[in-house]
């Protein structure tokens, strides 16, 4: 994706999103009676009192009561005050003079590991008005995770992470405002899509125990912050959603996605998988969900692969080899001269690699050779080859190993096939881009029926969009995360056991993959 | 009283205070389960459920999350936390590791236009532990009130208004800590009595309505806020409650009073009067109260008496003067060589003066002087008379007239007389220690049976102690404030009429004062 492209769609495929919108902040236009020797309640008080019977007497924070006062007098007694949700009932977020109801804006924020992406949403129709991403500034600490986590434990290091990943963020509201004309403070209200190492170095949360037995989180479930509690610069009074996680592996942003599924209202039998710097699966249906993370590290993000880059103009993010002269074919991102290898454009590689015979089911090439050019140095920006090495291949092999592993470990662990699923979704910040087919190939995802397989787009962004707008998502994603049950198969011996066995392509049991075998078959190339 | 006379009472005559101890702040020791791979909540999650049953899914502030891991860990997942009351529901406060429930701290506060009062407050037992008390430090921009109004009019005058009593306040708090042996963030709650203008002035809101028809203030009930927010150097996650107002002058102060002394609860018909910077009376039992201020400006103060000064050693705190040799005896506070007259000096000379027929019942001095030497230079440290004049008199009498004025009004308006009131409570930062005697002489307090009138001592810094420890208390002065019946008397004309008619000594209908009058009948001063 390029990081500036506002032509981007928060859902791939249509799941329908029609929400009861119920905000987490909402504007009022009260006409109050004027104060008099008869009548002299404080202008707080006043304020207080005709907003009681929808909130009860909710609190005013001393920020804002001067601001209340001359509101007041400004608008001639008729004033908009926004009535925010906190943790245990509501508070005052601003008031302004007059009417002003007819603006009123909210922010959906998803933080990758590599892009941070900020929708700016009217929270009276639910539309996403704008979108400004950039890279999470934390990249220049550690491209991946755990190298983040390891920089926190040095000296200032969390502070640094905090700091960096903030100035992000509020570059995006800058950016959304300035193209908006819109005073950052007009943005009310907030929530926030990430993994939980995202959410504790935003927080300023300590995440090193996220990798350490038994693998524990500060918190799982912040609840309503203040942006003047997070950092954000928006309304410091806006109160701040993030979405939950269950676990230090499965965050908010894949319960995200398992909001915006549905599946979790649905009797059908769903499987999610959220490939994003690991692979996270969840499996259920309305009446019961397990979820567990594939912890094999990152496989398709940019600084770990050979010629990786990210999914930005100039990255191959498609490719075709020739099985007869394997001589390849390839798309790159804006249609330029290409600049190195994506993602998508790695799973379409290691798809058609194997579908040509030039590495092994095992994942090994073939004939001694360590790498395969895409782009000869003559074709390349560089003017260097951009090609698929053996590490690459065998880190995206454990990748689709351990969601292989721990998928097998979750049916088994509920009594269900492969053939029982009756949904599939796509999610993550990979899961967006990844063609099917190639992910299929790989056995990345599981072969069913393409009818049943939806792509959810950025989920955890749209998650974000969708608690922000409704209490009612809100609700369901609390509960989702209290009522899930989660497998931790970081020190799980069966996983290893499985994770071990499953590195073959596109499965150890070919039978699971039927439209692959198929194909395999139609080519010759099983025995 | 000398600012740090910590012999000082909260409460002058016995009025019980029996409450339900149900403070601001709760200590609970948690014992919880380790976390390990099968039960992965987050530490905060943990807590959150730990609580859940007492207080739903309690607010978890940001900045104690890491504290919640350490404490977990280092008291080996016991620990004791603390839970603080919010304007809706609840938050976590603090956490300790281990259990520290023995030990529990709360502030309550006394704002006086003259004295601020910090009462160490034990929220177990309820007990007051220390003391510390320190003139309050918005004097140097003004002694009396409206001048501190105007000064918040100029430039950055309220700012520093803010931070003079803050500092004050800090002071007060440091002194408590330093002495009692306890870090300032052990207190986690705090409780304020002051009026309205101060508790703008803390507050950093605008008061200049305060004193501009229809005198209409910011906030009269501001609810729970935390110390962060109003700046006090305690736990900055400490709820800070606010006795409310009804009003510009019947502040939370007065309304403190009305809780002290029980009236609300009660059939008997009560009057309270509280003598402070002006003079402001209560009325009424269970079914109803009325309320309003005797706005006739400062009277007692030191900086507006001629020979004035604080109730500190050497003040002239009580006078006699014999009726046929004029002369005086006194007593100075602290047995010292006299240095000025404070408040209750002052009214007994009037009281005085008029028994010993010096000045006539208008309060006019007879015979052409305009003032009386009560200490003559040669015996005050100062080397100058020590005199009380004219326009001393005429202050005091406008106050009393005011009073009087005020008391009549609300009678006239409820239909009630003077010899129906069952119970009397002299209250205010003044009424602590004038002389009851001397008081109904110059018809400051009425002439009731003396069995019937009692003194609440600090009844602002006990009101805030009792708010801090009981819900009940917090609840029913909120209904207080909300159901009493307010009397703006500032641009009242039958106000104006009944103060001008009322400037006589003890009244201009002296059947009001029967003891008064047998008084100077047996003086043979009444023709």
């Amino acid at each position: 994706m390029a990081a500036n492209d506002k032509t981007q769609i928060i859902l791939k495929d249509s799941i329908s999103a029609e929400l009861d919108i119920d905000p987490l902040t909402r504007k009022h236009l009260l006409r109050l009676d004027e104060p008099d020797l008869a009548d002299n309640r404080g202008d707080v008080d006043r304020l207080r009192y005709a907003l009681a019977k929808k909130y009860g007497l909710l609190s005013v924070p001393l920020d804002i009561m001067n601001k209340v006062s001359r509101a007041c007098r400004e608008g001639n007694w008729e004033v908009t005050a926004t009535v925010g949700v906190r943790q245990n009932g509501y508070a005052m977020i601003d008031i302004h003079p007059g009417d002003t109801t007819s603006k009123h804006l909210g922010l959906a924020i998803d933080i990758g590991t590599t892009t941070v992406v900020g929708y700016l949403v009217d929270m009276l129709s639910g539309n996403i008005l704008d979108i400004a991403a950039d890279y999470n500034g934390q990249i220049s600490y550690g491209e991946d995770i755990l190298t983040r986590i390891y920089t926190t434990g040095e000296g200032e290091g969390l502070t640094l992470l905090r700091s960096a990943v903030l100035e992000t963020l509020n570059g995006i509201i800058r950016k959304l405002s300035g193209s908006g004309g819109f005073a950052q403070r007009d943005i009310t209200a907030a929530a926030i899509g990430a993994n939980s190492t995202m959410i504790h170095l935003l927080l300023g949360l300590d995440p090193s125990r996220i990798c350490l037995a038994p693998y524990i989180s500060v918190v799982n479930s912040p609840g309503i912050l203040t942006a003047r509690e997070v950092g954000l610069d928006v309304n410091p009074l806006a109160p701040v959603y993030c979405l939950p996680g269950v676990g230090s592996y499965v965050g908010g942003d894949v319960l995200g996605g398992v909001l915006v599924s549905n599946m979790y209202k649905s009797g059908e039998l769903a499987l999610l998988v959220d490939i994003g710097t690991n692979g996270e699966i969840v499996m259920g249906n309305s009446e019961w969900l397990v979820a567990c993370a594939g912890a094999a590290g990152p496989a398709l993000e940019g600084g770990v692969v050979k010629s990786g880059m990210r999914a930005e103009p100039g990255a191959v993010s498609e490719v075709k080899i020739d099985p007869d002269t394997y001589s390849v074919t390839y798309r790159t991102i804006g249609d330029i001269t290409p600049v190195g290898i994506c993602g998508s454009g790695l799973v379409d590689c290691l798809a058609e690699l194997f579908l040509s015979g030039i590495i092994d089911r095992a994942g090994k090439f073939k004939g001694g050779v360590d790498r395969f050019v895409i782009v000869s140095a003559g074709e390349s920006a560089s003017g260097e080859d951009i090609v698929v090495t053996q590490v690459d291949i065998n880190n995206l092999m454990r990748t689709k190993g351990a969601v292989n592993a721990a998928l097998e470990l979750l049916l088994e662990s509920v009594g269900c096939g492969l053939g029982e699923l009756e949904k599939f979704y796509a999610a993550g910040a990979f899961g967006q881009y990844l063609h099917l087919e190639s992910s299929i190939t790989i056995g990345l995802y599981p072969d069913l029926p393409r009818g049943k397989m939806i792509r959810l787009g950025n989920s955890s962004g749209e998650g974000a969009r969708q608690v922000l707008l409704s209490s009612d998502k809100r609700r369901d994603i609390e509960s989702i995360a209290k009522n899930i049950t989660y497998f931790e198969l970081n020190a799980n011996q069966t996983f290893m056991n499985k994770f071990v066995g499953s590195k073959f392509l596109p499965h150890t049991n070919m039978d699971y993959f039927p439209t692959v075998k198929a194909r395999l078959a139609s080519r010759g190339m099983l025995k």
